[in-house]
């Protein structure tokens, strides 16, 4: 077992690093405070005996060496970024359990025949850069660099300058490394271990995503002296499509969801209708024909209320992963793992994407879950219990010993 | 008559100041560019002999002495800000067609029994500082200037801080001067004049305005994986408001209006259903009832659709005037004014709020509109035509000597 109280105390201290407002963190991608959450994370893990690479994108390999030196190695990872108002826990925790499972090795003198690489990812939140899952996706190869660098954040500048800025452009190629298996550890971001009384969520699939951010555009004018019949109200068209993406979820009930959290009016005064409206439609379901249902659903309907209002309609997709099925394999050690050590546990589809969707692609991967407080995520009150972090842990480090063998 | 191609000139220069992006302005109050064009207009005025008085809410008096030491002034103005994507004409041609009388009067060697007083008031959009009229409104009682102060724009910066930065707080005590009369001469921002061949517009009345500050308190959650049964929804609640606020305006035809221009998503990102919506409701009616009845539905079925989402709704007035009724001389004497000028006219309600609607409560106040291209206005692309700009102007220095007697 792993020693929980280290986890909680590194838990604690990361989380001083770009606090919130509210108990949480701010500490968003490529900003000052993602340098010091990394630099504070590499002195942990050189002070764990770990080996640091950083590829181009500026995501962190800790490299724990193996016995077997033609044994790829086996990963555990998340991320450091958060959220503008985020938890202490959603990606922190994965990746500081992973260095605490090093650290438990390391106490109890075992050796692995394959390398453990301890990863932190570059902007998984997507907050500040869409889409979400950036620099692991370019590590799958689905995504390019260029591509990457160019993301604009909401003030117009890129992520290549930004990742530049902040100092950690690494010199290695993106996506070189080759992994013997992946393994991610998160809270859930939902209600239903808490709600089931699990301690461990096995993560067999996670759903697929499609961002689409819609660009309306209306007549802008004045809301006192412009008739009603003479108004080309993009803001309408834009509640019309709420209310419509609502429908469209519920009609797939259960499993999927739609929902929108950002919206930019432009020029955003009181007394103007609207010439541009932008929001980004967030919609999720594990099915394939589900997901892609919805969406073509969601373009077809948006275009018929765009066009009896006169308002013009564009829909770009910014972020997409296709529903994923994780590695059998992986999956089984991780149910073995809650087995073995007597956590109880249940099978669960992870609602949030993860790096773990992207290393999917290029690797056997598979995640793991604790349950938190209220199922609430991506939310400054985000909470998790120490038991419920250092259980997901001992689970994670027995599923790792056993992929990358005594 | 008046020198149109003066008046003009004087337009495009003022233009000049705070150019927009697509050829309008973006000159908002106490800004650096509102300074800039206060400088231009004084120096202006001071060229033409007028004198100069400035009251503690930054409105600027510039004084041409009447023959009678006794007689009150009769007041032209209108304002210089503008929206942040705003118009060259909306505002600036009745402050600049005041100076454009007085300079023909100059010209004609014309003396009046009254003073002239042309007036530029501040924050007339209510674009940066909620709300409009703002210090018209001061001017007149019906606010106070400790409210005005503390009016913050979207960064927290108070209207009395902002007003000492750019230099502009004067020491006249606001609303201290009494007015013979007042007229304002104003682009309609509405599409009737143009639709019905009408130079000039007599402006019988206001119509009334609320400006009702919606602030939904949901839970921010995860976009993914929070599924659909457990969200608290404010974005969703402020579409279905959205659109029942269009219903209530439709219900209310012909003449009533009512929309949304500014909206605020926390924390604003693609993966987080909003914690705290902010938005305005803009509605309005020449009718007091229908006014009122507007609002009281708005609500109370808002406050419906909030309680059937589990989403806290607090709303709060940030701007308010009833329907105004314009003094019925200075009405009659512009409409015969147009008459004898062989201006064609029309009876006009005016949709937008004006500064006319706070002074005529404290004096005989009236307007004058000209047609605006297709109506549109609070729009960079807004456009009039010299000869508009002029005849408007003629039928102001006309009806404001007969007020002033010659
Ligand atoms: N785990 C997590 O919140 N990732 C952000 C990407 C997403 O929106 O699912
Ligand atoms: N004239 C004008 O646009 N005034 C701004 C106040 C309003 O919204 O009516």
């Amino acid at each position: 077992r792993v020693n929980g109280d280290r986890l909680w105390d590194m838990l604690m201290e990361m989380a001083k690093i770009g606090p919130g407002i509210a108990g949480g963190n701010n500490r968003q991608t490529l900003t000052d405070e993602d340098a010091e959450g990394r630099r504070l994370f590499q002195r942990w893990c050189e002070d764990a005996g770990l080996t640091m690479g950083v590829d181009t994108m500026g995501n962190m390999f800790m490299t724990r060496p193996g016995t077997d030196p033609d044994a790829l190695p086996v990963y555990i990872g998340s991320h450091l970024d958060t959220q503008p108002t985020g938890g202490k826990y959603d990606g922190v925790l994965g990746v500081l359990a992973g260095l605490e499972v090093v650290r438990s090795m390391n106490d109890l003198n075992i050796k692995t025949r394959h390398p453990i690489v301890v990863t932190n990812w570059t902007n998984e939140e997507g907050a500040r850069f869409a889409p979400a899952m950036l620099a692991s996706g370019v590590f799958a190869g689905v995504l390019t660099q260029d591509y990457a660098y160019a993301r604009k954040d909401m003030e117009g500048k890129t992520f290549g300058d930004e990742l530049k800025r902040i100092g950690w452009v690494g010199d290695e190629k993106v996506g070189a490394r080759k992994m013997h298996a992946y393994f991610e550890y998160h809270i859930e971001q939902g209600p239903i271990l808490e709600a089931e009384e699990k301690q461990i969520g096995v993560v067999t699939h996670c759903q697929g995503l499609w961002w689409l951010e819609f660009t309306l555009t209306g007549k802008e004018a004045h809301t006192g002296s412009t008739p009603m019949n003479h108004r080309v109200n993009a803001g309408l068209a834009m509640a019309r499509i709420m209310e419509m993406v609502q429908a469209v979820a519920m009609d797939n009930q259960p499993g999927c969801v739609g929902g929108v959290g950002q919206v930019k009016f432009s020029p955003n005064s009181r007394n103007v209708l609207p010439g541009t409206v932008i929001f980004t439609v967030d919609i999720r379901s594990p099915e394939q024909a589900k997901l892609d249902g919805m969406r073509a659903r969601i373009e077809k309907e948006a275009a018929d209320i765009c066009a009896a209002l006169g308002v013009g309609c564009s829909i770009e997709a910014v972020g997409h992963f296709d529903p994923v099925t994780f590695d059998p394999t992986l999956v089984a050690s991780v149910r073995k793992a809650a087995e073995d050590l007597g956590y109880s546990h249940m099978n669960i589809i992870s609602g949030a994407g993860h790096d773990a969707c992207w290393t999917a692609k290029v690797a056997p991967s598979t995640m793991i879950m604790c349950p938190c407080v209220g199922g609430l995520s991506h939310n400054e009150a985000e909470e998790i219990s120490k038991d419920w972090a250092s259980a997901g842990c001992d689970v994670l480090l027995r599923a790792v010993l056993e992929t990358a063998e005594i």
